[in-house]
């Protein structure tokens, strides 16, 4: 792997760039983005320099797409015409089925392994790019086969990714988006839910950290979060739908000791996610 | 001020008593609890030792009931032959209205003013005590008359509440009840219901910084909900519907636009909850 594209330099695009440097990647990174991100992407060290997406691609061992998944799905029909043979393209989105079956139909010259990489902050751009963004962090890869792993780039690719410390695990694109519909989207969604039902609360001082901390996810982006929602609106209906249940149970139950059973299982969840750790 | 009886010396009580302490108060501090909670009390500095409750109380200018809302119950109806004339009772209770309304049937020697300061740990016990637990945080008190605020010894509580660094907040008791089941039970109950509905989910090393945060008051100890849940139920009950209500209708427009007015209005109140600091 000579040549790296990075197409999309915010967060995410900036820091795999800077965590490839950062554990040891000599090659050129290459970025496609506007003037003004690549110019914070080069700022930071994330990338070496700009080009438009067919100049960037043609030389590229690694193609990543780190853009939203609309502007993926975008980029992607306009690909395959300008990739090298033998390349691998790869991507960051949230939800990996549409993205996955939009490159199947699209990318013939080069193989395509779908990817996400579940790490980010509420602060976006190249200027909060951090080389330890993925470390310790979940990194997902659907193949659609298990042999699509097996190929020179992909082994290349999963090297690098044990390099900059990403965990990576295998999925089906669906068993994907079902999963993340469950522990990323609800989460976010029950933030964001939360904050709103709380938008005309006089009073918000008269609260704790716990508040404050429930809201976090709110802060986020509808820009980022509209694609991720239309992708994958199946699954979220489904995991709002059990959300709410668990919520009416917890309703029809304050006074009972059956709370006592939600809190024990509540706080398994808590913990199993910080045993990981 | 002289002597302060502290009761209950777990998180909050012994906080209160090294908060005092690091802000220059030179009384007598007993403790009342247990053997083992008062001896972790004394080893953090919180207390200068334990005595049963009728003689800790006996001499005390302010008593403070830092128990569960169970104890604080139970402890207000045994109080008052034992109380200083002149003293103030207070209380660390998360509801106010039924431990108001027990003070004022059962507390006739002393005054008691109910008080709810709002800050806490996951992490219980003397052993977690810190002097500056209550610095930058709302803490509320619930007159049933304005004038209670103003007798000498509510005014020198006032003056040990600013000197620790809380921020007061007055209310009535069932402004405050139903405000915290807003801003402070929905938000546990909240946390509780994401973990236990992924109790039984695989795969959770899938997901991001987010669902931990989100589900960390699911670290919660029931015994400590049980009594808030019990003693403000009709609020909870409330403000559960509100909550659902706004999930459902997010579930609603998960592709449509109108989501992009409702990460508007959660953004709002998280922006609005971090202004404050």
């Amino acid at each position: 792997m000579q040549t790296v594209a990075i197409v999309g330099t915010g967060l995410i695009g900036a820091s795999f760039g800077l965590a490839l440097r950062n554990a040891g990647f000599q090659g050129a990174i290459v970025g496609v983005s506007s003037d003004g991100a690549i110019a914070a992407a080069v700022g930071a060290g994330a990338v070496d320099r700009g080009a438009p997406l067919a100049e960037a691609v043609a030389d590229a061992d690694l193609v990543f797409l780190s853009q939203t998944i609309g502007r993926i799905l975008d980029t992607i029909r306009h690909l395959d015409a300008h990739l090298k043979t033998g390349a691998l393209v790869t991507d960051a989105g949230s939800t990996k089925c549409e993205i996955v079956d939009h490159a199947r139909q699209s990318i013939k010259r080069a193989q395509f392994l779908g990817g996400h990489p579940m790490a980010g902050k509420e602060t976006r751009g190249a200027a909060s790019a951090d080389a330890g963004l993925f470390r310790n962090r979940t990194w997902v890869l659907t193949p659609d086969e298990p042999s699509e792993l097996e190929t020179p780039a992909a082994r290349e690719l999963r090297g690098w990714l044990d390099r900059i410390g990403a965990r990576v695990t295998v999925l089906d694109c669906d068993e994907h988006d079902r999963i993340v519909a469950q522990t990323s989207h609800l989460p976010q969604l029950a933030s964001t839910a939360l904050g709103a039902v709380l938008a005309d609360a006089k009073h918000l001082q008269v609260s704790g950290s716990g508040l404050t901390d429930m809201t976090r996810l709110a802060l986020s982006s509808y820009d980022l979060w509209r694609d991720i929602l239309a992708t994958n609106s199946d699954h979220i209906d489904r995991a709002i739908a059990a959300y709410i249940q668990e919520l009416e149970h917890i309703r029809e139950n304050l006074r009972t000791r059956q709370l006592q059973e939600e809190f024990r299982l509540g706080a398994m969840t808590a913990t199993r996610l910080r045993e990981r750790k």
